[in-house]
């Protein structure tokens, strides 16, 4: 990718709303927006960080009426010159702007341009890059705070001393190879060994964190099983009601999938409203149990719903047809609570009337309760980006090579490529540039003296 | 309605960008912003037209990074000072802001509050705070000259200039009661009737062009007629063909309503598909076509579609079997012209093929030229606005009534109070305060000595 400053130009701003914002940047874009603006004074007469209100002109026609914020590089999103253009929210005057911006010498960005822009004038790494799309898509507490620490370099700074230490590690190796002949040891391989597992612990553990990351981000599946006609369906309306306003926020939420979203308390959770399970010669039914068994395990919490009446009848709770894995959590619900007289049920198990909303409550707090987000309101580091997950697992076997190359004798040179394949994983994550060799030994030189 | 200047804010931008503004005005806006605002300077000490780089804060928790617009009364749209917070596009981060502008003292605003304001400061009048939300509303060429003509003011000073002549001539009359006993005729009867003739011309033609103005605006309807089965579905898919993004860019059109919405060279046209008419003695076929025929009735256009087969086979082209009304555009069009060897047709028919394609372009064209709009292109004022059309409407009416009283010798003080009627009515389109008569007598009386 090489690095441009040629002008681009696209929408901000979604379409709809009362104004638009169209973004420009690059080396020219206050000179070639100027060409179609036309105010008190010139653009390019601007300072950074002005306002400048006129008209954009299709040659002698009024576009509309804009107001134009001026930025001057480096102070800008992008580091570059950059224009805001704001004008009224109309799809035509949008696509008019852009039509003359064009005209005028700009090019329509690529999607996460102006980002990657930012990213190459070193105003952010990478997984602060990526933090921006997170951010701007985070629709409830939970993953504004999950973005935010990420955009402000919530486990770059950690996984950065991870590096530098694995960089010092391979540095004092390496230096062993230019004495190769001397069998001189800089790296003391007790230190050595308890050091990479130290740092081994750390990558496990921000890996760790992944799962409950992703499921902040994609939301906590929670799937609804049990017989059929249970009330499965009932008390997905039930959950869904409490919140319908934020149901209908989140796209791609719609009634074709059996699958919807509800925000309790900051937690988004993707209920999996599945067929009941019986045992059935039905073909079609089969099939529907079978999908319903794998929505089932692939589910974080699984709520196992029993009619209260079958509780009664049979004097205890039924065993779940179906397998848990480990990791899972189960709530088990007694429905229709509102049908029976009375029950003896341990203190763990929630009696609800999906039909009266009896109960709803309780169960709604059991959800949240089950997704320990502590970690995430104080402040820990945690992955939710799959890419960044990847990057840590292959990190992570890397680091095991290694480590079982350091109990086995491996040579150092072999030795010190496993380490870099580890520093080269986690620099995937922030896309800080790899540190050659040669800029390694400086680093150890200034501060250690050969001769000493 | 009273003019206050208490803070109000609202998002000015809709769901779904990278950026998002959220827009602030009312005296206490700048220090308000302030209270949740984390900048390297107070945003009190901002020049207006400046942007500050900053954190919007809920007590030690960033919400966002944001750039904020400061503006300075009387340079901002309402005329009141003003702020314009531009943060990440994600609801939650919208919500919370709005959330915390509002624990810090501002009111959300009321759909066109900031326009109602813009409106009371006298930034603007109400007919170009109407065109506001018409040019917002733009999605092609024609509308927003339409908007944009009716924003800079087009008919209001046209309008402004007749009610001066209108007052002008009641304040003549009116003098005319102070000398009451005296007999004196200060407004010369014959000049009076000119004028009011020539008033009522321009508001004709002002109130003509509404039909223009109105087709524009909301589309030119076209209904799709014929028998069943002539192709008439088959044309209304092929023209959407062409346009497609055009047609989903429009908000309300789906396809629960036969009724699609075109733009043909900046003009969009409403086509309407009908029910295919013949006789028939089947109830719902009925009810069908009896709606066919009312939405013929309501269109501007009507293409008469025939099957090439039966013009063929008859000789001729049939005769629709629907009424027409004045001022209708009847446009024969027969389709399937390949399923036959050759025709003989008038000049002005338009032979097509709704399925290959062929001739579509020529009744795009003839459908484009039925629709004059040489009027808008040359700046001519067009009323667009269905509460405009019924003022004009109605001040039409009242100087009939004058003109009828003034042939009839109608008292003076009984045609003055037409005349007036016929001013408030125009009135109401600008917005313009009424002028009391002290006012008007101050007017006469300073260009016009009663001694001489």
């Amino acid at each position: 990718m090489i690095h441009e400053h040629d002008t681009i130009a696209a929408p901000a701003t979604a379409a709809g709303g009362a104004i638009a914002v169209i973004r420009v940047s690059g080396d020219d874009s206050i000179a070639l927006t100027d060409r179609i603006f036309r105010g008190r004074t010139p653009l390019t007469d601007a300072d950074g960080h002005t306002l400048r209100y006129g008209r954009i002109m299709d040659g002698e026609r009024t576009v509309d009426d804009v107001l134009v914020a001026v930025f001057r590089a480096p102070h800008s999103y992008t580091g570059e010159d950059g224009v805001e253009i704001s004008c009224h929210g109309s799809s035509y005057i949008v696509a008019e702007i852009l039509r003359l911006l064009g005209q005028a010498g700009a090019r329509m960005a690529q999607p996460g341009e102006f980002t990657i822009r930012a990213y190459l004038a070193g105003k952010m790494d990478l997984s602060q890059a990526e933090a921006v799309a997170d951010l701007i898509a985070s629709s409830n507490r939970a993953t504004h705070t999950l973005a935010t620490t990420q955009m402000r370099g919530g486990y770059s700074s950690q996984l950065d001393s991870l590096c530098d230490r694995l960089l010092h590690l391979t540095s004092l190796l390496e230096l062993e190879l230019d004495f190769g002949e001397e069998d001189v040891e800089f790296a003391d391989r007790t230190a050595l060994r308890d050091t990479m597992n130290d740092i081994d612990a750390r990558i496990r553990s921000l890996g760790d964190s992944f799962s409950l990351g992703n499921a902040i981000k994609e939301g906590v599946a929670v799937a609804i099983a049990g017989s059929p006609n249970v009330g499965k369906s009932t008390l997905l309306n039930r959950l869904l009601n409490e919140d319908r306003a934020m149901v209908s926020d989140i796209a791609g939420t719609t009634r074709d999938v059996i699958e919807e979203r509800v925000n309790i308390d900051g937690v988004v959770f993707r209920f999996l409203d599945t067929a009941g399970i019986r045992a059935t010669d039905d073909t079609l039914e089969k099939m529907g149990i079978s999908r319903s068994l794998s929505s089932i395990a692939s589910a974080q919490i699984i709520l196992h719903m029993i009619d209260a009446r079958e509780v009664e009848s049979r004097g205890r709770i039924p065993e779940p047809q179906f397998p848990l894995r480990e990791g899972q959590t189960l709530l088990t619900v007694v429905n229709k609570i509102d049908t029976v007289a009375e029950l003896q049920l341990a203190y763990d198990t929630i009696a609800i009337s999906a039909r009266s909303g009896e109960g709803i409550d309780r169960l709604r707090k059991a959800l949240r309760s089950s997704v320990d987000t502590s970690a995430l309101y104080h402040g820990d580091p945690i992955i939710s980006n799959s890419r960044h997950y990847e990057a840590l697992r292959q990190a992570d076997e890397a680091l095991r090579r290694a480590l079982e190359g350091l109990d086995n004798g491996l040579p150092t040179d072999l030795l010190s490529e496993e380490i870099r394949d580890v520093i080269r994983n986690i620099n995937t994550i922030t896309g800080r540039k790899e540190i050659v060799p040669d800029t390694v030994l400086q680093n150890i030189f200034s501060k250690f003296c050969i001769g000493k």
